[in-house]
């Protein structure tokens, strides 16, 4: 990585998304983007392997600050409210990041081949969730169903905030956290099975 | 479709798992999976546009399954309920199914490529279950957020079954159901502001 790496990472990746907005992905090559950034080819594959990985190349930094959140909350909260707290501790890097996450969920949902990568990397994404809420004691198989659904949750704050900013990331999630509380504490299969 | 076809189908289906945990996915031919079923290549072109497709082709049963399962339930039912109620009314034909399903969780497990695949198809059924709880009356966001969430508790249940057979899949759905609904019952951001 050379040295003051990161300005031209960050000019490669904002690069890449304006001219996959404006051209298409399939339309874009490496050499583009690396003029558009003002750097060379080089540059750009010694920063990323391929044109594709410019765009999930955030989703390591988001699960490490994530996993990092999980292992500093307080060992006497529940599974779902750690991961709460662990997503509202990135409202600050989801915020900065927006003029990069916008274009980028754009470009995403017009190719279904970008599609399935990020369903992937959601789903790396919840494992590793998982594996740090067992970490600090949380029966495996419940991990794993609250880090998927705290996962889907998430999502769906992130996605309803990138359609509309006001509020900001933080009362989307307070929103959506409130959503699933409210459709799972109504029902039971106990209370339906009383009730029958 | 050739008269009779559903046999030679389901034969094909058992065919290709059975193959693809003997020889590996990679490695296996649709000649050599025909060949196995005791039907011709063209048969098996018939049913199938490849063979990856082979092991995704219940998909489009189980939604159709349950969207019209969505579709018949009372109206007054609240969403996750709903999904619940749906997810149990296909209990025999995924029992049916495991001849099949349990080998085919195998192949998909071993293979990056096919988990991808896997992925999509399950986000695509979440949103045909968004969709069909909407035509219920259902708020747009709201049932999103139910579907993905209510979708992830039945992988949940589905793979906690596949592991482990005992009490069916009614059984296995129960408890993830009443684990979703022990994560988020004590859990809502406005008890965590009046805490503080």
């Amino acid at each position: 990585m050379p040295r003051n790496g990161e300005p031209a990472r960050r000019r490669l990746q904002q690069a890449a998304v304006e001219l996959f907005c404006e051209r298409g992905y399939d339309q874009t090559t490496a050499a583009e983007i690396a003029a558009r950034a003002g750097v060379t080819e080089r540059t750009f594959f010694r920063h990323f392997p391929d044109k594709r990985e410019v765009l999930f190349d955030g989703q390591a930094k988001l699960r490490e600050l994530l996993t990092d959140a999980i292992a500093r909350t307080p060992a006497t909260l529940k599974p779902l409210e750690t991961l709460y707290r662990a997503f509202r501790s990135v409202e600050k890097p989801l915020e900065d990041n927006r003029p990069f996450s916008f274009p980028r969920q754009q470009v995403i949902d017009r190719s279904p081949a970008l599609q399935e990568r990020e369903l992937a990397k959601v789903a790396a994404l919840a494992e590793a969730l998982a594996q740090a809420l067992r970490r600090r004691g949380v029966d495996e198989r419940l991990a794993a169903l609250a880090a998927r659904t705290g996962m889907e949750t998430f999502r769906h704050a992130v996605e309803s905030w990138l359609a509309d900013p006001a509020g900001g990331v933080g009362a989307h999630l307070d929103r959506a956290f409130d959503e699933l509380h409210g459709l799972a504490a109504s029902f039971s299969t106990r209370k339906t099975r009383h009730r029958q």
